[in-house]
């Protein structure tokens, strides 16, 4: 038995990994280090590996992604059709949740501007009307593990919270009301936030389009942190310099990573950070991941049952 | 009977007003437009009036701030003995608290750094160890009103919530814990991010010491929205220009305004903005403001008790 970590983990999660694996082989590698034998002689797979030749590793049994997304892997001919492929759902929700409040408090409290104005010693108020998370509408587009921490948080700040997701309106915990895709087109106007959390399918492709975007309140912020391909980015750049809505803050663009040249750097409240709400860089987020390794390293063994195992025609994780 | 209103007050309340002094006379004037007339005659003033002549007002029955802070009205010979002083406890707290909690996320996800490099069209991530809210030690100094609504946020974030207060170690919800200011010395260098919510006492004046300062974490945020004279500026300054703690994040400075050439406005990891997290310039502050206003007039008429009496030795409103 081989196992090839690409991944830093954490030495406490490390030992109990050693130690379930006895005499198995453990290959920690990362980056460009993996060389296509490792890649084709291993059976299981921690971490995000080069997807060129999995395919061809038929003993391939297990790859425990440390990514949330998995459309990469999830494409027909990239995994043997054997092999068992989670994610790091649960990784990320605690962490890009602290994203989205924070950019939307950012956005609200005027930092940014305040931050300018300290740049040349200003004690200047800015007194215009402010906006509040309480009392708000907010529209969260994705009601998993990622959208459920965000609507937690809101429901603390005193906001209204409307899920939407692709099938079954059963109430999940912390959204005051949920509802299908298919309802969008009513429930936009109506939102002071729209936060998006989707992953990258056919199906969430431009799902923010002009006609929506341009349909959003004149006072409303829109924030993006699933894939950037989920809204429609010269509308988006377009809806905010003719001021059709207040804001955006995005940590995903569509393209990734956004060029040196393109127009929505420059758009008139607009926010973008590149792709780092949900990175490694966290503790939170390392221990989880490392969590759901092990578990499944186990399960591989037959001890105990996956975690977060992906149905690979809809890139979702599978109910649990 | 003379109310004089020296704020402008929502349509739906204003009504509610007149409703209830039928012949009474309102005077609606603002800042300079006030006279001294105006503050001589009037048996309740509802705002922050000038200061200098209301003691010479023996008719003067009733103040009702529309500030949390009642710091100036409670010194010594600024009131008639007999006048019944009220804050706007309960307006602020919401608001304020979003504030508190926008600020610590601007910090913890880089947003300003990020806002440089947007500028730049710079798609650069800083891959540094990342700070979360969750699981954080937060010491709140001050469980009143903004610090309660503050720790009902961070407990939703996944916070350890500690409160200081003055007197009482009885529980309040949200809080995981409550110490006496007595026990500050222990508590301050383990504590993740502390905030402080205290008003401008006599006890409260440099609670955060030089020595204090320098017992934190150095990875440890302080913000404060109460009053800038309860830290050491001085000293606040020297600890983040050497290192000794990661930020913090000011909304309320000493001396303030913060003079253009302050040091401060420069300190590495200072985040400061101008005594706007409470302002008026808020729907939800306004409301509760004229809700407390009009339940006081009615309590002056003899209708009802009266909200948010303040203990003009202390300081504090008189719990109800």
């Amino acid at each position: 038995m081989k196992v090839l970590l690409t991944y830093d983990m954490e030495p406490k999660y490390l030992a109990q990994l050693k130690e379930i694996l006895k005499d198995g082989e453990l290959v920690l590698k990362k980056g460009k280090e993996i060389t296509d034998e490792d890649v084709l002689t291993a059976n299981v797979i921690l971490g995000n590996p080069p997807k060129g030749r999995l395919h061809e590793n038929a003993d391939l049994g297990l790859v425990a992604l440390n990514s949330a997304g998995s459309t990469d892997y999830c494409e027909k001919g990239v995994l043997p059709d054997s092999t068992v492929l989670t994610n790091a759902t649960g990784a990320y929700g605690i962490i890009i949740s602290e994203w989205m409040s924070g950019m939307i408090l950012n956005i609200m409290n005027r930092f940014p501007e305040y931050r300018e104005n300290q740049k040349e010693g200003l004690w200047k108020r800015n007194m215009a009307e402010r906006q509040h998370i309480y009392g708000a509408k907010v529209l969260i587009l994705g009601t998993g593990n990622i959208g459920s921490e965000f609507a937690k948080r809101m429901k603390a700040f005193g906001a209204v919270t409307i899920g939407v997701r692709r099938s079954s309106t059963k109430s999940v915990e912390f959204f005051d009301e949920i509802h299908l895709n298919s309802e969008l087109d009513e429930l936009i106007p109506e939102a002071d936030i729209i936060a998006m959390c989707l992953p990258g399918t056919d199906k969430t492709a431009h799902i923010m389009s002009r006609e929506r975007i341009f349909s959003m309140k004149k006072t409303a912020i829109i924030i993006n942190v699933g894939r950037g391909t989920a809204i429609d980015t010269d509308a988006l750049n377009d809806a905010l310099r003719e001021g059709a809505i207040a804001a955006c803050g995005l940590d995903v663009t569509d393209p990734e990573p956004l060029p040196q040249d393109h127009p929505l750097w420059k758009a008139p409240n607009a926010f973008i950070t590149p792709h780092i709400s949900g990175g490694m860089n966290s503790p939170v987020s390392r221990g989880v991941i490392a969590e759901v390794a092990v578990n499944n390293v186990k399960a591989y063994l037959g001890q105990g049952e996956y975690r977060n195992v992906v149905d690979r025609e809809t890139g979702y994780k599978i109910s649990e």
